[in-house]
């Protein structure tokens, strides 16, 4: 598991250099959200002097500041690449920031797909002022091809899926995760890319992984994750009907092998991002997810995660109770409303497996009474 | 694309020590298929002083030998690795003969997932002796993230899909070409994974993709392919039910956007082979095939190729039969019966496209004769 660096530990200054903004730099905005109390300052200066809050609605009196060199003054201890792009470069011009940062004696978090650790000059420039470079995306070396271990757990494994990239299968993972842990369950969060690692402490980003151990890398996620903890949120990824990225979901979906998935969608959306790709209806994409789950092993969708954040309170309400008739499944946005009608749905599934785990327990022990 | 060495300018000893057989060194058997004028030597010391198809039934006339030494005695210029293990190690006991084979002046042909290129030590005496290590499953870099523009291509795209691998995708993949050439059709194999790029000289491992990427990879294979070839038939990868590589499988569905498919199945397998998992009916797994392509671009099953290597000849004409009633498609054992059928099937496509293709050119340049 990836966890070289813990940026719990650290005051972080925000690269986000011309693009800040909700969906624009997603990375930048799970950091606010989620580390609030170790982000300092965020840098674009486009939006310098405003509150971090006006941006993109969270992260009240943290600064957007001009350069790296006005961040500096609160002191940060860690640079954060605020953005992952398609293809996951760095843009050029934001090595000359790089180098500022890491002459200044700041550790950089990245989560792009070209590894900052892998970068002769800039390798050689954080030995130099011993500073860490945390790939937060670099997979660990030798991961397995997937055996189905993962059907075998006892935890209840619930896997985030959805109708696209970002439209909050990370974001889902962790609110019902919060959620179920205030009500009293075990419940751990399963980041399986570099935002959930960045702000979760562990994980493996499972779209750097070569193809072939793509299942096996989320499988030995779940084996991490079981350990300590009755109910898994595994973050999901990607869509079924995402001409880049279906592989991707499809191996998280047959290397986790959920015992059921939480679907994540935004009403407002009907293509897939970027792309022309028309969105099928919610219950077409949810038969899809569960007919190609069914030959390994079956899984049902429990409940809807809708992301509704480019809608007023009223339409919101509305996109879900529309949601609800069409699936006759629940549903909520977890940001605006709660995410405990999902952890209601997940406590259905999960006693349903203990009470089969106990039997099959007492079964056994039955089984091999007369030998003992 | 990946084409550092062309195989058929070369006399090769192929190494299978341990594990020489039709199924236990896939790559040396299509090795012996498709390069029989090349291959001079298999080396296995438990088969050596048997002919090569007594072993695998192809292949009369080359020896099995039992060691590298005795291999040289035909001249070899080039030594390949027979075997492509599950997570693709280069088996211990194997490097010895390595170095043994790079000191002769041998070039190395692996399709092992670790490179032998990047080994420190094997990479050092290759180039002190001057010859070349040729990971044929090494990706080039840089791929980009799948855009659909396979769906554009002028030539008619076949994916060869399957129940499991090792079921014939790559082999009825080139089977197909050959006889769609045979009959002054333009068709071209685009191979996707070590073994079709060893045997046809060029295309890309898609497995050995990073999984952001593996689409993306599919999706190049195409457009290169589309070129100078009208017909296209793109090497399948696993299965949509294998729990370890249906990732892969979906990246390259969704990456190459075939016009139809040719389903690939051995008849007497109805487990994922090396999992517990059951395969579902042929109309389950075509249906599941024919879904996950609807979303982005429509396109079905046309064909069914039945690798009946394993069935007396009675037995695999009654299975080709049961096949056929079942679905309603034409189908054969290319390597038994010929792969005419499944020509026949896809030149019922392929004037379709093309006829399309010829109406929408006259339509545009009629809409803009106007300008002119």
């Amino acid at each position: 598991m990836n966890n070289q660096l813990q940026p719990k530990s650290h005051r972080i200054a925000i690269l986000a250099e011309g693009s800040f903004g909700i969906l624009a730099s997603k990375t930048a905005t799970v950091l606010v959200r989620y580390l609030p109390d170790n982000v300092v300052a965020v840098i674009d200066s486009a939006k310098a002097g405003r509150d971090v809050s006006e941006v993109i609605e969270i992260g009240a009196g943290i600064p957007v500041v001009r350069d790296l060199a006005e961040a500096m003054q609160f002191q940060p201890t860690m640079l954060a690449i605020g953005i992952a792009p398609p293809g996951g470069e760095l843009p050029s011009a934001w090595r000359a920031v790089l180098r500022e940062a890491i002459a200044g004696g700041l550790h950089v978090m990245s989560g792009l797909h070209r590894f900052l650790s892998e970068d002769a000059e800039l390798a050689e420039l954080a030995a130099k002022h011993d500073v860490v470079l945390w790939d937060a995306r670099k997979p660990p070396a030798h991961l397995p091809v997937a055996t189905c271990k993962a059907a075998e757990v006892k935890s209840t494994v619930i896997l985030t899926v959805g109708s696209d990239c970002r439209v909050g299968k990370m974001l889902s993972g962790i609110e019902v995760t919060n959620a179920a842990k205030a009500r009293g369950v075990r419940a751990e969060f399963c980041p399986t890319g570099q935002n959930g690692i960045m702000v979760w402490g562990w994980g493996i980003a499972i779209d750097a992984v070569v193809s072939d151990f793509t299942a096996g890398a989320a499988e030995q996620i779940v084996l991490a994750g079981t350990r300590a903890h009755d109910v898994l949120l595994v973050e999901g990824q990607g869509s079924l009907v995402h001409p880049g990225y279906s592989g991707v979901t499809l191996s998280l979906l047959h290397g986790s092998l959920p015992d059921a998935m939480i679907f994540c969608h935004q009403p407002s959306r009907d293509t897939v991002a970027r792309y022309t790709v028309p969105l099928p209806s919610l219950l077409q994409m949810i038969a899809q997810y569960e007919m190609m789950a069914a030959p390994i092993k079956p899984a049902k969708v429990i409940g809807l995660a809708l992301n509704c954040f480019d809608l007023s309170e009223s339409e919101a309400l509305a996109a879900i109770a529309a949601a609800e008739a069409e699936t006759g499944l629940p549903a909520t946005d977890v940001v605006r409303f709660g995410a405990d009608k999902l952890v209601d749905a997940i406590l259905k599934v999960h006693p349903a497996k203990s009470a089969e785990e106990n039997e099959h327990a007492r079964n056994k022990t039955m089984s091999h009474s007369p030998e003992r």
